[in-house]
């Protein structure tokens, strides 16, 4: 294996600049690209790197081809006390999630709560991104998103929901945010790809072949299977459902089935109308700021308690292991594939 | 098999006037008696009868050991535009949550979203049983509560989340509602009983023994495994995790592992403080209801109309397999078993 083939690391500085820097050379704004890079850069510092910086040459690729807008013209509409509307102009997903969830945040400053659907967006990567920033103004934040179909249902032998992610983030005093950001499927499709490079079988559960019966070779690998799998796929599928009502129906995106798929040739006349819906609730308005910092730090100091299956890895909360390896990467960098080097123009 | 030992079916009035009139006997007000019965039929109606009618004698023994207060008054705030608290004061936690939840609809209609969290409460019975009186006032509702230790972490030896559901509900034109009402848990443990009953093997990934090792024994199973069990149950502990936060930590309710047990001898000194926390969303405030019926529609027709492993049982939506049971039963009556006819003194 030559150098060229590993995966070298950078410090984030340098990423953040190389990302902006293609997304405004194939045609973002400037402010556009900086709130990708910085989505593309939470996932990358936590782990995540399928939604990391490697995304940016997809999204560049959209610039150019016109499947996405670069000079896009958002509309925001506050459509009652608590909620609002974004109409995402085909642009950037970044900018306009961290928007909504920005605007999210104000209402539920006044209201206690505060909900804001999006429609007329793209693929906005890690959904996550945008649940932290809640949980670091001191709000629980919680973000769905709809995209192209990729999972099965219950029963079902072709692909019918996307891979539907949730998010949510809360606050911890004095520490990082608890963090869950999941796919309504067991695994995304680019694992099942990593499974097939290690020439490995896939877990139980997880994928179906072309004729829609379960497969664990991942080169006969056709799509997904909700989370639950065989035997209980209903709960994901329903999962998935659920994001799709909320993100899509509710706001007058796109439903899983009729999207644009993201393999398919996106352009500007064949745009993806992807749908988000992000809420934000004020603890202050429950318990009370105080007794609920005090509540959720012993909460987690008794799960971190628990008792571990193997004593050397300790019972882990959502997140811990994505902040620890945030913790790690500051140290060592982020690596970054090949691939992606070229299209970032990396050394 | 005797006639003693099998289910007999009854009308739903009559179950109806049966779990009001032992509740009350035990020191329920009617009120509160009448709402419980409400709640405990909605699943009984849906073929839920492990949180139906079977549990009346078990609020009726909490109501004579004092693990219920007979007597509670129930204090609403209502805190912010959008959001209230509702203190339970430990009585029947159905009247709480279906006030809640209406409280929950009044917010809504005025800011397009509204929330209540409820603290002091205690075993709610099925969730979905609230969330669906959103639904049927043309409001998407989530409603989730924790509950007493039973669900192992990920990676995790001892149980430490209770099974905390997750339900919603969201209206379909000239339709029974779009319903979802899923424990985090694989399954619930009076499962892992009726296996035990029928001799035979659990399924994999849903229970742990005493020690933490997984068993498909249902003799062996102590306590059970989040949904994705061994490989991905870090998505069905994260999201019993969110259950907790919003429900618990954000209410002023106890966590899961330090309320009192369920199975615990419960009385005016020992009672749960069950949390739960509801949503109630305005559809008109997002794409609007002309709209958004449009739009539900076609997406559950699309979901319906998929290819399913098995022509002769199509796909389902989810609730479409509780409503098909809930007309059936309209037919048959309500099925219930020997223990359950003794304590409602059913013929």
């Amino acid at each position: 294996m030559t150098n060229e083939t590993r995966v070298r690391y950078y410090p984030e500085e340098m990423l953040k600049h190389r990302v902006q820097t293609l997304l405004v050379e194939t045609g973002a704004r400037a402010s556009d690209a900086a709130e990708t890079a910085r989505a593309l850069l939470h996932a990358s510092r936590i782990g995540v790197d399928s939604h990391g910086v490697r995304l940016a040459a997809y999204y560049a690729s959209l610039l150019r081809s016109g499947g996405l807008n670069a000079a896009p013209s958002p509309l925001y509409t506050r459509t009652a006390f608590a909620t609002g509307r974004l109409d995402a102009d085909s642009g950037l997903a970044h900018p306009a999630c961290y928007r909504a969830m920005s605007e999210a945040m104000i209402l539920a400053r006044e209201a206690g709560i505060g909900a804001v659907g999006v429609h007329r967006s793209t693929h906005f990567g890690a959904a996550g991104a945008y649940a932290v920033e809640a949980a670091r103004q001191g709000m629980i934040g919680l973000v769905v998103s709809n995209s192209d179909s990729a999972v099965s249902l219950f029963s079902g032998v072709a692909p019918f929901h996307g891979t539907n992610p949730i998010a949510a983030a809360a606050p911890v005093r004095d520490s990082e945010p608890w963090l869950l950001d999941m796919a309504t499927s067991s695994i995304p499709f680019n694992r099942v790809k990593l499974y097939e490079a290690l020439g490995i079988d896939l877990p139980a559960d997880v994928a179906l072949d072309e004729h829609g019966q379960p497969t664990r070779n991942p080169r006969h690998a056709s799509f997904l299977q909700p989370l639950g799998g065989e035997t209980f796929g209903f709960k994901g599928a329903a999962l998935a459902s659920l994001v799709t009502i909320l993100a899509a129906v509710m706001t007058g995106a796109d439903t899983d089935p009729v999207m644009v798929g993201t393999d398919a040739a996106q352009t500007a006349e064949a745009r993806q109308n992807v749908g988000h819906f992000v809420i934000a609730i004020d603890p202050e308005r429950f318990i009370g700021r105080a007794s609920y910092d005090a509540a959720m730090t012993r909460y987690l100091n008794l799960l971190r308690a628990g008792p571990s299956i193997d004593s050397g890895h300790p019972v882990l909360a959502p997140g811990d292991r994505e902040w620890q390896e945030s913790r790690r990467r500051q140290e060592t960098g982020i690596p970054v594939d090949p691939e992606t080097r070229t299209s970032l123009g990396l050394p």
